[in-house]
């Protein structure tokens, strides 16, 4: 069973069979409501082409702070829309309106909290602010599910530390068998 | 709606309109029963005062280590008291009387993962067993409530760690609007 | 009440007053069928004994990744055999059969976040596909029970991270006092 290491199957050959579908979710009062230009959805998609280098075909939603819009448009895209990748922007924050993880974490199935620990304890040593961040990530189904920060600046940076655990995780949600080259993990 | 950065109101004259009200809750059945000082809760209020710079008036309650007895107190200061932050020492740890963060989590409506994460990774590195630390922290209504450790010199130094987000979170809770100036956070 | 540090019982004294009693746990779909030999569990057992240097009796046990059989192990040999501590390997990730963080969390009484974050962000400098990990600790009764890794090379670099904190939480749960010297923790 234990094939050596150049035998294991490349996670990025598997993503490559076909275009992986991405949501892009923004969720801002302002922005649907059309108060202003959601800059933090483009900017996903554009960072998402450049640093994951896969081909991927994206879907786009912007819903206000709502907590059953979210959940709503979280689950559709998982369940109906098969999509392999959801990243939201907005509503991680402390304010009363900020219910974006708590949406979250209602339709995942299996939390990650690392994620968020990641990107909290990355920025903290720049920006001591950063912990304020309630953003966490999982899976519901094949579906990897993340919570990145509002500010296009800071959605590249958090991106930038993910990315090779996103590009794992899509590897295994599409069926890549973590276990058949090696022991447990 | 994009005002740029120089106009945006700066958290620190919102949280000078009127003194910042402050409880110090110990917890701590030896405490409580008058066996030993009480120095902890009294190193919060100064350390407080100190760092955060702000005009405070302060609260001050020792209760044992009773789960009902800290979620009342802690609810009641929340909601009746009005207080803007709250900060907890002891019963943090992993001994069966050790409840404090479990009455915590019971009165919070939003976690804030960050603070305990990063108690507990800036201690990590200088004390390996501060992963016995099972601290969490989070908002009531307009109330940040924070568990901080049972040590008085531990107290200051998590304290420091968390200065600025704890300022930041009293001005985003007495109403400064964190997307007044910019795209969601 | 304030001994001076240099009074305080040594927890190593405690822990040497009888043998430690530890549960090895692998669970895993394949082992449990002898498709591949558990080479992790054994190397628990080796790195316990030679991190721990404590006098230790080892009970072993291979289960599927079966959500049930994993519960009743834990909750078994924590309750009906009063082990000190248990270390499971395996089912930490997030392919569908990986359920082991939720088994624990099920019969856990309280919950350290901090054993899991350790793991991760240690490890996350140099392999950042290590906050794909879900692992999880916390008490039982005066059990504790602690999620490591399902790779054996993993296990070591852990339980080295981790040894500090399980020495001083097993002396905690064996009845040492860490109010005994001072303040409140």
């Amino acid at each position: 069973m234990n094939l050596p290491h150049s035998q294991r199957p490349d996670p990025r050959d598997l993503l490559l069979s076909r275009p992986t579908r991405v949501g892009r979710l923004t969720v801002s009062d302002r922005a649907s409501a059309g108060l202003y230009e959601d800059r933090s959805g483009p900017e996903i998609e554009r960072v998402i082409r450049e640093t994951l280098a896969l081909p991927c075909e994206f879907l786009a939603a912007v819903v206000p702070d709502d907590i059953h819009l979210i959940r709503q448009q979280l689950a559709s895209w998982a369940d109906a829309e098969r999509l392999d990748l959801i990243c939201t922007t907005g509503g991680t924050g402390i304010t009363p309106r900020d219910v974006t993880p708590e949406a979250t974490r209602a339709v995942l199935e299996k939390e990650l909290p690392g994620f968020g620990e990641a990107m909290r304890m990355h920025s903290f040593t720049r920006v001591p602010t950063a912990i304020l961040s309630r953003a966490t990530a999982g899976t519901r189904g094949r579906c990897l599910i993340v919570n990145l920060p509002g500010k296009p600046s800071a959605v590249a940076e958090c991106l930038e530390i993910l990315r090779p655990a996103i590009l794992e995780a899509l590897a295994h949600l599409r069926g890549l068998d973590p276990h058949a080259a090696g022991p447990p993990r």
